[in-house]
């Protein structure tokens, strides 16, 4: 018996966001704890420096350890992008963000090899999808465009909105004019726009969610380490949530998000770590 | 004489929004020396809660006062609304935020006693507006409407867009139904879309700019104090400024707002304070 099986595994992101990505990882490994933090004293990661997002994951990562998590999960485009490569080096836990995986994806939807990204400003001026996607194949063509607008329009709850509309109209006019047929949304919000993305990219064009594809990367890592846990023993709580900033507001928007519902999440002075 | 009087005064913000009063206290107040400090590692404080807001406040003051300030202006509605009455009586500097001379500004404004007020979602929830504009009044109704989107559109800068046209009409609706003749921009973007505000609002409406009169309120708190730089004695740099993420943008950003341009803006690890 190798205990660290039984541990959770640690995901994080800047905000509530990344709850899209916890819901993936119950659905697709229901055996597993999970110990989430979201930075909600400090979101959004998207528009600040590689600098701050590194100095700010590094926190993380060290209270995550405190909670003797056996991996951890970067549930967020913006650190995956800008701060993943710096910190995996740091620490011996396996960890994996959800860029990667989402490429991956990605280069199987493709059937031309044009694919469109859409992500924040941070992550999209990172490059980072960019430069993964034509290091596995070097004739697929990318299409990139930061979307600012996105975040704050899902968070005022205008997820169907002739206005989102519009904006999104605006956003992607370029990136559709290149017949991409494939588009990565590279932000967890952007999931909740997937209908009205939809409507306004087409039929033909596959949209792209990492956070499916990060659970089953999830899935291999741990595999691969020999930390799956294999169900035998039951470990309550099973599930528990961390938040930088007053929990009232987090809580309200997971329990819109996940399957389960959540009232105990505790509040964490995160510059601390 | 008193050497405190030729001591600068301590502005912040969270993040580039202050940079509005900032002006206008260099355009009234030309003698003055500043310390400007913008939160932009932690920004928007608009969607944040009471007690964080008042933990970031403090940690800024507490750098402020290293700046041996004479006086500190809270130039973001937000930290006023939230943090300013519970920090006031915790230091020995004169210290005043941007909602009251707002509220003042706006009762010699007002004809008929119906004024309306737009900010974040947590000046809005704080009541501070709506009580300091009753309590000097009893009389006067308030009509307030909460606008998350207009930071994000002038960060974008959407400031004279169709979309952020729409979006102000729709947040707008309620409260011009109200023959309001008077209305409070209490958020610092806010300014920065008066066109486009004066456009839906109507030529009735007189639209408030609290940045100007805070300016105003700090002549007069100075001079009360015997603080007022009667310019005397130069001491450069008379403008220093501080931001707690990287300076880049910051300085973009305070080059297309201020009448001097800045360049050598420091960097601060704020949550040392």
């Amino acid at each position: 018996m190798n205990p660290e099986r039984y541990a959770p595994i640690g995901v994080f992101d800047s905000g509530l966001g990344g709850l899209t990505v916890v819901r993936e990882i119950m659905r697709n490994l229901p055996d597993e704890r999970i110990v989430y933090f979201g930075d909600t004293a400090r979101v959004p990661y998207g528009n600040k420096s590689k600098e701050t997002v590194i100095r700010y994951s590094r926190q993380i990562v060290n209270f995550l350890k405190t909670q003797e998590v056996k991996a951890i999960v970067v549930a967020c485009n913006t650190a995956s992008a800008l701060a993943l490569d710096t910190i995996r080096p740091e620490i011996d836990l396996p960890i994996i963000g959800v860029v990667r995986p989402g490429t991956e994806m990605a280069l199987q939807a493709t059937h031309n090899k044009r694919i469109g990204v859409i992500a924040t400003d941070s992550t999209i001026r990172s490059n980072l999808y960019q430069t993964l996607l034509r290091e596995h194949d070097k004739d697929v063509r990318v299409f990139a465009q930061a979307c600012p607008l996105f975040v704050p329009l899902v968070e005022e709850g205008w997820t169907k909105d002739p206005v989102t509309h519009i904006v999104a109209e605006r956003y992607l006019a370029d990136i559709l004019e290149q017949d991409i047929d494939t588009l990565i949304m590279g932000c967890t919000h952007y999931p909740l726009l997937r209908t009205l993305l939809r409507e306004v990219a087409g039929e033909s064009v596959q949209l792209i969610n990492p956070a499916y594809e990060t659970a089953l990367a999830l899935r291999r890592l741990l595999d691969h380490h020999g930390l799956l846990n294999d169900g035998r023993h039951q470990i309550t709580p099973q599930y528990a949530f961390y938040a930088s900033d007053t929990v009232e507001k987090f809580n309200a928007f997971a329990n819109s998000i996940l399957p389960y519902e959540i009232s105990s999440t505790t509040q964490v002075q995160i510059e601390k770590y």
